[in-house]
């Protein structure tokens, strides 16, 4: 993923969290404090035997905690499947339940190579504990809205979960306009201001969200009206994105705005196909995410990668929209400058160590024409032989070394979803 | 897959390539005549611990050797890929490098739980000669058209292509209307009434296709001029069917024919998105495909499924089209029934032993709130932990048992494209 540097053949070498080395192995690692008379220089030695290391996936926009939900109540209308089976349930679930909910879709994660997430749920601080317990980077956004949590909490967890050298981060957000008073979104603009950091929520998901942000905000779409609030003065972005306005095109071009796209999610609930060619053409850095496992159902990169593409070129007419390499790009870059993740977005020395080995020795991998494409329009969760956040090996062969027993993961999400359905 | 027989816990026997008891287990095996006094009544036992058993998905639409050309030229306009790209390399493949490349999509069927297929290219027999030497079960569709396959060539594939016991068998069918003259149209009407037999072919792909073929026969529609000259008298169906007229559906209806949808071609190729919503309304039986590698990239009936209820979702503005419970009819049962394999639809005595089993101890199954939703919404490669076809276990957690070297099948893949390419 670096600037002219296609795929080669060599070595990655690390030290802690940290990339410290990337290159064809010719005489490094000779230097190397860690080397000793006795020729075991390495804690560790991986032969990747000829396999793709690449950058993890950055999962820019999901609801971890939702994992409770896949499957609870699918093949229904968008209102009757919040309203009547997604909000009665949730509004039970304590923090120690998305602790392990959370628990569960990190192990989810990592078969699909996702280094790191962009999380917005319910309960930040048992959403943070889960991810340190596992190793998983975990980037939070504010949810705040007029019925739950508030622009306090917002401000209290940006203060408390930026700690340096944290696997957790947290970035400024409200919910959406749609469950936001104008006077709510004033403080989160005044937040903005006070920290200079940007804003990330839902925007223009649904037709219908776009059509009531006009009727109560004097025909301004989504994007303009929260811009004229001052909110994204200090850049951000928005999830889903789908049905865009010229002039919301417009303020994110202005303000350098991420646009979060979520395919999957947006054929399930029926809300339509984002203008991501669009965004390319302009010049707005496109992210990726699985959105929650509520709306997916899994939470699986690959599915999203060539979703991105293909309902590019259906929507564009044209074969050649958003080739592979710019879909690599948004899933393993764009995603990681938007969480804030400056420092993970390739594989180069001084880089965090979030990296991934995708199996090239699968049938869908063969044969090997181009590993971009193969990558993007073939691959699978399959493919994942490892996958490495800040210098841990968390999954490797099928196998899960985040600290914590698969089967008690599972039993407890198994306990969670029994007593909240009694 | 049984009417009213919804997932339970229990037991499948196999004798031979058959199915011989399905049910909770209770007092079964006893009179059967494997049963010795030393208590070993089966050749093999497998403890499937508590994973799901399933009848094997179908891959009802695919050209096999085009595995050589996956990743070879993508995102580039239809015409210029297909001209430039594909034609020119196909030219020149032998019957020699079908057998390998489709060996090599055999290797990938299994990985995706793909228990039979449904191929149409170039070579018959050596694609027969590869499946019979994996264990692959595939019925070929004839590809007769203007420039390549002639009508002789289908008829004499139909003869001795359908042998009583064989993994292969053989369907009438010819490339397209497009690449068809009407006269040898009439000789695949004439071939269809002398057996009494179905016949496919590639169907309203794109808009461009229907255009053509309206400017061509008068104002007809490939379903409607293709009915006009007698080909679907004895049934059969299309493949892709995604730019269908009212007419085109009433065909569908009128002569009981199947329409198989390739959701992941269709947007990789920008032709569309099929009406899969109005073909159950209408009583239309639909099949998936995966298309071939070369416009996909890969052979995944995981990937399809999402897609067939993502899509018809979004094209229908409504998240409660096309359940998961229909769409793994389609990819189990209708997949079956269109290519002729009625003894390979469901898990019950007599049934053919083509099954598979799924990993739901997975975080991507958890909870299991749903089965089957979390099959169609969450399912990947990764969760199939066995195929079975035949009553021989050929993919077993990771593992290939379709009697060759997975390595030489890959190499010999590089050698062949290499070969055309030079």
């Amino acid at each position: 993923m670096e600037e002219n540097r296609p795929v080669f053949s060599g070595e990655v070498h690390i030290d802690g969290a940290r990339i410290i080395y990337v290159g064809d192995g010719a005489g490094a690692g000779a230097g190397n404090d860690k080397d000793d008379a006795a020729g075991a220089p390495w804690d560790r030695q991986i032969d990747c035997q000829g396999n793709l290391l690449m950058p993890g996936f950055k999962n820019a926009h999901t609801h971890s905690g939702m994992t409770l939900l896949r499957s609870y109540a699918d093949d229904l209308p968008l209102s009757e499947w919040l309203n009547n089976q997604v909000f009665p349930v949730e509004a039970q679930m304590t923090a120690d339940d998305i602790y392990h909910l959370t628990r569960l879709a990190v192990l989810e994660y990592l078969t699909s190579g996702i280094t790191a997430i962009f999380d917005m749920y319910l309960t930040p601080e048992s959403i943070a504990q889960a991810c340190t317990d596992m190793g998983m980077r975990c980037v939070q956004v504010g949810a705040a809205n007029n019925f739950g949590q508030t622009t306090e909490t917002v401000a209290e967890m940006f203060a408390k979960l930026n700690q340096k050298d944290s696997l957790n981060s947290y970035i400024l957000g409200f919910h959406a306009e749609y469950t936001c008073s104008e006077e709510l979104l004033g403080r989160v603009a005044e937040l903005s201001h006070r920290y200079q950091a940007p804003v990330f929520t839902h925007l223009a998901e649904t037709a219908a969200e776009v059509q009531g942000c006009r009727e109560r905000h004097g025909g301004m779409t989504p994007a303009v009206y929260l811009d004229s609030l001052g909110i994204f003065d200090h850049g951000g972005g928005g999830f889903h994105c789908v049905h865009m306005s010229e002039a919301d095109m417009e303020v994110f071009q202005k303000r350098g705005l991420y646009a979060v796209t979520n395919p999957a999610s947006n054929l399930k609930l029926a809300s339509g196909i984002a203008p991501v060619a669009e965004f390319l053409e302009r010049g707005i850095a496109v992210a990726i995410g699985t959105d929650g496992p509520a709306s997916n159902n899994c939470l699986d990169m690959f599915r999203e990668m060539f979703l991105v593409t293909g309902l590019a070129k259906v929507k564009e007419s044209n074969a050649a929209a958003v080739d592979a390499m710019e879909v690599l790009h948004m899933a393993c870059v764009n995603g990681a400058k938007a969480m804030g993740l400056t420092e993970a977005v390739s594989l180069a020395p001084g880089q965090l160590a979030d990296m991934v080995m995708i199996d090239l020795q699968q049938p869908n991998m063969q044969p090997l024409n181009n590993i971009a494409k193969n990558i993007v329009y073939s691959g699978s969760k399959q493919n994942v032989m490892m996958t490495m956040i800040n210098g841990k090996v968390l999954y490797e062969k099928g196998d899960f070394y985040a600290g914590s027993e698969v089967s008690a993961i599972y039993a407890k999400a198994g306990d969670i979803i029994r007593r909240l359905k009694a």
